[in-house]
């Protein structure tokens, strides 16, 4: 029988990998569709909007990442005890999206001397004041982003971050311990250290 | 006794509106504060990531317009029924949440040139893309949103919408009879008729 879950994304992590984490976190089979670019001027006209991931479920298709993300979390009990928690959890996405954000600005930035205008900002401000909050949400958390517990925040921000840091040019958590901490965490769950051995490997 | 809810943003609509109409849809007594640019610069530095709204509940605080919305909107019962719903939810909200950065980056660019030429595609592509996709979408949903029926997306959507037309200096649904229907059906619940006659008049 063909696995429940289908997830169709371009052959990267980036915007699919928190999602594919959370479907190995939980052991759902999925069958893991990847796009090639070359594909992708045929394919992108049959996308709800346009835009990929999407995922397929019960004969059913959704769009948009951190929507899926959030349905796959509450499929493996990654989400809130309570509206309160789920409130802390999306926050913090939301805050890890509003960094990959502002990241994407830069990294898009085809003028080189725009692009060269907007790292002093980026890299001397922008960055540093949300990695120093969430380090200090991370602390006031027990080493997890939201709840004092493992939820699909940490998911989402380790199987993000090494987009985050491919548009940074760097490692963008080397001076945040605790966000090192967090890393570490997810990378070590046995589900996910077996999905990295096994995923294909990608330029990003 | 002090409201349950404490909302805290600035004296406009736009992110902090469609928080404002799950509040009102539900009944829900909340203290309104509205902070002028003068004092922002003050609170700024007290804002959990330097933004607005926050949202105060039970002691606690939270940040992330999109979240908090969500929030509201499950104390209100305009959520899904079961997590697929609720996908469906999140998803249309995100996408006219795309919308709108679409239109941020048009209406924050301050270099007139830049501007100008990325109004074409803004206007001429993704806007009419976007709304023609929505309004197929209301079609198939019952002249909602989501779900075939009223929910908070359709409060986010109208909430939003106002800021929206302020950006793109036109009311950009004018040529969507579904999504002026969705905009009519919100504006007609009694509870938003009351907020809107006795809200603050501001100029977005």
């Amino acid at each position: 029988m063909a696995p429940a879950y289908k997830l169709t994304y371009f052959n990267v992590t980036s915007l699919g990998e928190p999602i594919r984490f959370l479907l190995n976190y939980g052991n759902l089979e999925f069958e893991d569709v990847r796009i090639d670019m070359e594909q992708w001027p045929t394919i992108k006209p049959t996308m709800p909007f346009g835009q990929m991931p999407i995922l397929e479920h019960n004969g059913k298709v959704a769009h948009q990442s951190i929507p899926i993300a959030r349905y796959v979390a509450k499929q493996v009990k990654l989400n809130g005890k309570n509206d309160w928690e789920d409130l802390e959890i999306d926050s913090a996405v939301e805050t890890v999206n509003d960094l990959r954000a502002k990241l994407a600005v830069y990294h898009h930035e085809k003028d080189e001397a725009v692009k060269e205008a907007k790292a002093g900002p980026l890299f001397n401000e922008i960055l540093p004041y949300y990695l120093e909050k969430l380090e200090a949400q991370v602390k006031l958390n027990n080493g997890y982003l939201a709840c004092g517990r493992l939820t699909w925040a940490d998911m989402y921000f380790v199987g993000i971050l090494n987009y985050l840091n491919f548009m940074a040019l760097k490692d963008i958590i080397a001076d945040s311990p605790s966000l090192v901490s967090v890393k570490e965490h997810v990378l070590a769950l046995p589900s996910i250290k077996a999905w990295i051995e096994k995923r294909p490997k990608t330029h990003i």
